[in-house]
């Protein structure tokens, strides 16, 4: 259910709206417009009945929302959501907005050397969003499972230094708080869309969130991962696409495109691509990234290396810093065509 | 790298190669085989070199495993694993022997009353083990999560009482302990077959698990994921399928039946099948369920409920219990021509 | 549109209904039943109005039927259709009745001398129905096309000496006639379900058909490809699961057993099983042969060469001849359990 | 097998190459290219000596090509084939070099002033190549199945009176002689594309091709489609992504536009992208069809229809011609960012 308000609605009469859900055992999400504010009702297992609502001073209309997730609906939220990263010292970025987001930087951090150097590289091309794994899920036991406390350390001295803003991934609510204190955005990797325990948690912080789409994961679905955030009172949800599993072979996924402008159609929530792990070759990530951008993406996250064959991992869907210099160009020509800059 | 030892090894050789092992700063893992005793070595991100064991007393051969997952894989251990649940006071169930393991019970435990008196009709069945979701994972933030808790409460009472074992859902850390310290075998779900931390905290536990595969997960991960609970030392995993995410519509999954037999020849341990999620429809569990035991399953988990059509969730894939007494009746047929019973 | 009759409707007013019909433009399909006749109505772009029709003598009810199938759906003819194959010569066969029908040969005919020698040994094994590939479509241009009319000589000189019934792949209509005049059941390969010229011309043969699911099809679009048949006035047709395409790669293709159970309630056309090409794995054969006719299939479609790894063709999804008479027994066993023999 | 040409070789001596290559049972191709000449050689279904080749004059290298298509593969041609569209009388079009390709018109051709007026509408937009359905593949037995013969003569009627090429689908053997009458490109259709019966007879024919990818086929079976019909003869074959099949449901297909560049790399051949069949979705082919050409697509086939609402095939695919205007602005301005032009 979602209550629209008159435009000349006083605050008054917002908040008594609000309590007046709030007294019937639900829970009043307040959703700001250009024009008038929408109160969104959630915790409703039952049908709310509109008439508790249409009598109060400032209600103008109870619309149900027939789609399973709400908050997130652009119906619900007619306006573009734009993600602000601020920490009150460096130039804040918006995502979302009018400029694109590039986030940038290794699969992991392999050692302070190694990053220090990717984030000078990466900032002189005007990137100011700091990729980097510190605690890495991995399909096998066995593999490379990040440099864990000591990556988040030295991803944010690099970032500090650098004026960048930190990108990684909460890969489980344990190291969660360690995570959220060193990130400026909490990544939810693809494997975790699902993971609705970690969900829940990081709707409590306060954190931006990088949602990953889950490479089986439909665009219903990952659209009910970010209200789960939402719907913990953490509006600030920034989607990402990143290939999904089919039956072709030549690519590690195929990264769906056609959910950009299926999103864009949905909801009112960002939405960046990441060809690197997309696609799982470089060769495609240049093609790849100027083409989501004009399907529409409000930004990128692309792997970049200083020597891709040595990587601890994910090398071959690297892009060496030369290439990824080159990408920005291009970047920032296509921009321009969607009305964009970066 | 797998170690095999002499016929005729002694337990202090053994012992001497499992120390040396661990002085390399690997972890060795005793297979126990009916002739003789192998040693996995996990935990080695480079290669190691056979040289060092081979002129250990004991050692008569050490075999690269070129398979991404070891211990799980039948190269390692030729016989089949047989999951033995036993608590000193019912009688013990062995899952992957001789007799078939049938799971049973509602998707989510409603309540008290509900329970109790699926648990004896089942018992009555000759169900050993009671199946029921006390925290639910749900897709969406506004459905049932469960009884939680209370849920398992009155699951663990249900048992007791009728003499069965519990098996539900774990589905995140946090709430671990408390499932674990009410369920005999512990359930790691569909959308937690990724979740590498909960599978690591299960590892550690000593609980038997029923690790179910991921809708998207391919055999080889699905093993993996095994790979994580036994790398840590928890021995005791169940594998379960319960269908894989296509492009077909008329069935909620494709339940893969092709993995059973696929699964028997990679891999020693024991493989449920789930017809009921499999499918999503009732109407197809009978005749899965029978197709699934003739091609070779240890076993199978199923939804039964006294009302489905009122069931808190998934009532459409539920059977009621006079299907449920038929298709057993069919079970004990079918489990003869396969040397199996029940 | 679907008329049915009254229970003792004379052969006069199903003729005048069926005028009617004719004089509206539209197709009528006549459609026996145990205990009254139903008429569909085919080639009706726009709705049919039911007026037309309700006040002719002999018509009961005129159902609108929903599905974008009508003939081959079970809500138009509720008994299981039987395909009987009879030449006047040999015993006839029933495929869809209580006798399990099993077709089995090799991919290609290779020489005279193979498929004389394979078609005694399958005549051993109580085999009535030999396949064989004459005109072989392959991925390749370069690969080996099948003898092509001199393979359909020797498959049919094979049959006849052991009376056995041929069942072999028209491949184009360009050969359609010269398989048509060698062959008892004419196959549709799975990559030409979908080749609408192919089926309508099939259609107007009077040879039964067995018709291979598409691998990336639906059960839906399998039912309108019969449908295609089945509405030029050939009724006998043979649906056939042979495996689909899912992103999976530990088998060739993923048999969909799911679809046996959920054709038997849409359609009454009979459903056979070809675990050969739906594992790709002569290992698979076995248990999921036995799962097949456990989920209600009626009948397999087998690969078996007498030196699989010399095959031409598909040598490792196919048995040997002493697997194969071991599997035959199983399924006697089998056969027995779901009240049907062999 | 590949036999590369000195520079400077002979025309006698590419044709004594060519000779020998007969006499040994093969089949010679020639491939000329910007610098020198390769021969590949077809029909060998055992391995080729290189030895019969490397002592004839002219050759400098005899090279086995793994890959199981060769004619299209770009180790075999590494410069872009651009296939010319010419009739001597209107201005000959190229596909695959730096003037995008434009494919426009309804799926259907309804009737003569439907595709007249569209003509019209088309050429003042600057469209040269005019596509329209009149032998239409329906996946119902009862669907409009196109205006045939009439059809082919609406649709060459229109091109002729606006100086536009015909693209239109040859749907089957039967009736590809009328079509390759009138049609200026044979379009092999999705379903088409293993129906290896008409690749062939198509690649008998003179005619430039578009060659659909099936909707459930690989890159590397799509090139080996393409394969059939170059190793008859006809090289000038224009490759179509189209959607493939997945579980993802808000989309009715999933537009892989990761091929472009994985077909670039692998192939000569020049790509179009089909963003209305690929999406199925009116308001997805703008920001689709300019992703396309960013990502490195040779050129767009699009629906176009003046009354999308009352088309009788796939209405809400097309765009109306005002949308259609707006497209062309932008894929004007996209082209010179991939120093394409249109």
């Amino acid at each position: 259910m979602l209550l629209v308000m008159r435009l000349d609605a006083s605050r008054d009469e917002i908040e008594r709206v609000k309590a007046k859900v709030r007294s019937l055992g639900y829970l009043p999400h307040e959703i700001p417009g250009v024009q008038r504010v929408a109160i969104g009702i959630t915790g409703n297992p039952r049908e709310v009945d509109p008439e508790n609502f249409l009598n109060l001073a400032g209600v103008v209309e109870a619309i149900p929302v027939s789609k399973p997730y709400k908050l997130v609906s652009r119906d619900v939220k007619p306006e573009n959501t734009v993600v602000r990263i601020a920490d009150g010292t460096r130039t804040p970025v918006e995502i979302g907005g009018k400029e694109l987001a590039i986030v940038a930087g290794p699969c992991s951090v392999e050692s302070r050397a190694q990053i220090l150097e990717l984030a000078q590289m990466l900032k002189e091309q005007g990137v100011k969003l700091l990729r980097g794994g510190a605690f890495k899920p991995r399909t096998s036991p066995y593999a490379f499972q990040g440099l864990k406390a000591e990556g988040l350390e030295y991803l944010r001295e690099a970032a500090n230094r650098y004026g960048l803003f930190v990108v990684t991934e909460a890969k489980d609510t344990e190291t969660l708080p360690i995570v959220a204190e060193h990130a400026d955005i909490l990544q939810v990797g693809a494997r975790n869309m699902h993971n609705f325990s970690l969900l829940e948690r990081i709707g409590d912080h306060k954190k931006p969130v990088l949602l990953k789409r889950g490479f089986a994961a439909t665009v219903e679905e990952l659209l009910m991962a970010a209200e789960y955030i939402v719907s913990k009172g953490n509006y600030d949800v920034i989607l990402c696409e990143r290939g999904i599993r089919t039956f072709e072979t030549s690519t590690r996924n195929t990264l769906d495109l056609n959910a950009i402008p299926v999103i864009k159609k949905l909801s009112h929530l960002p939405i960046l691509v990441d060809p690197s792990h997309g696609t799982g070759a470089w060769e495609l990530v240049t093609p790849m990234s100027l083409a989501a951008i004009m399907a529409g993406a409000d930004g990128l996250m692309i792997e970049v290396h200083q020597n891709p064959e040595l990587a601890l991992s994910d090398g071959f869907q690297s892009l060496k810093p030369e290439t990824f210099s080159s990408l920005i160009k291009r970047i920032r020509e296509v921009a321009k065509l969607v009305q964009r800059s970066f």
